[in-house]
């Protein structure tokens, strides 16, 4: 298996996905949010570009059933129901609901990833679930390579993102033989130097220290905990395409 | 100090360098080429993106005093002097000459450097030098901030420019206070654990391997020469803008 992993969503523009597994990361936060919401019992999740289409994809639904979440600069967007906090997507709130997100750097990420075999989602804490997901349609689709894409922050690689990416090889690294482009070589490497503190490994991250400037330090420790939860985002192409918990039902 | 580093050539594209220090590295092999050919006595080298302007240019100056050097894919240019092979600069043949150069992805590093207070070159063969020159320079001029830009290969980052950004990161640490970015704290952190052996942290390194397979050998060796050289290329903006040796006479 071949791993090469991608810097910044808007490098992802450039890259042809087709017949690659994608997994898309941005820890903080909307990967983290995405895979949270899904786990508490979201039905589904839209990931949108703009505001625009968020508000034009949820005019369409029974608006009971809907809700809105994003951020523009960390700050929750006027009139939505969530801001980008993993923290707030409760069971009480997202069960059984659609959600739309819109993000500043995750949901473009998302959306440069075009014509892959697969696009799953990752966050520190689906991490082992989602090996176990990629290992296991490797085998079923004709897909031998795994292309990361990291987020990033305002079109500049975030090392969260570059650690997750690192802990997601050492997991592949464990099940399959892996070849690594450079910049994997880079995040594995240090991931592995920092796999036991990875608080300790991200202090000098700038968005890390942005988010907790912000008053956002407990949204950090929640989206630290590795292998929290067992949930998978995929991407099911049927229109209008949104994100379901492949591990649901 | 803040210290910003660039992935790719393609990256700095988008980037502000104004009131900046600029320092583009391709280790494979144009920065190295460039900083052995003023090294060897080379007058100035003029950086250009395509063949076509390389042949423009080349017109306008005395055929006696003017070559031509460079590569697509790794191979030399049909009708040039020189190919992109450092070895291949030697003080008899280009002593006292005008360069043009032309290269996949250095030479699109450098010129993708736009408004910056300098532009300067560095590879692991004058990364001291450099170093010194940068940290003069930033007590003369206004700047603070250093920009590293990668120039990777064929659009994606190379572990190579990685591992020399790297030491020069830990060289201006020496020397001063400095605040690094999140590739900035990879690719030191990387570097660091492997200062004492950079071809071993290079074995995985794509760019590293096409060069071999193509019988560079002999040019990784000579690129990895650390501090061999006390030539420092740095843009000169009068026109035609040019590199220079600013340790030179």
């Amino acid at each position: 298996m071949t791993i090469n992993v991608i810097p910044t969503a808007q490098q992802a523009q450039d890259i042809d996905f087709s017949g690659k597994v994608a997994v898309v990361i941005d820890v903080l936060r909307a990967t983290s949010v995405i895979t949270t919401a899904l786990d508490n019992g979201a039905d589904k999740v839209f990931s949108v570009k703009t505001i625009e289409e968020a508000q034009s994809l949820y005019s369409q639904f029974d608006a009971s059933m809907v809700l809105r979440g994003g951020e523009r600069h960390a700050v929750r967007i006027e009139g939505f129901d969530f801001g980008n906090s993993p923290l707030e997507y409760t069971r009480e709130r997202v069960g059984g609901k659609t959600l739309i997100l819109t993000t500043t750097n995750g949901t473009n990420a998302i959306n440069n990833v075009k014509g892959a075999d697969e696009v799953v989602l990752a966050c520190f804490r689906n991490a082992e679930a989602v090996v176990n997901y990629v290992i296991e349609r490797l085998t079923q689709c004709d897909s031998r390579d795994v292309t990361i894409v990291c987020a990033g922050t305002e079109g500049r690689f975030s090392l969260d993102d570059g650690l997750c990416a690192g802990m997601l090889i050492d997991l592949l690294q464990q099940k399959a033989q892996v070849e690594l482009d450079d910049l994997g070589i880079l995040v594995s490497h240090y991931y592995n130097e920092n796999k036991s503190n990875l608080l300790g490994a991200l202090l000098g991250c700038f968005h890390l220290k942005r988010l907790c400037s912000l008053g956002f330090v407990d949204d950090v420790g929640f989206c630290l905990e590795a292998n929290s939860v067992a949930t998978v985002p995929v991407l099911f192409l049927h229109e209008p395409a949104a994100f379901r918990n492949a591990m649901g039902g």
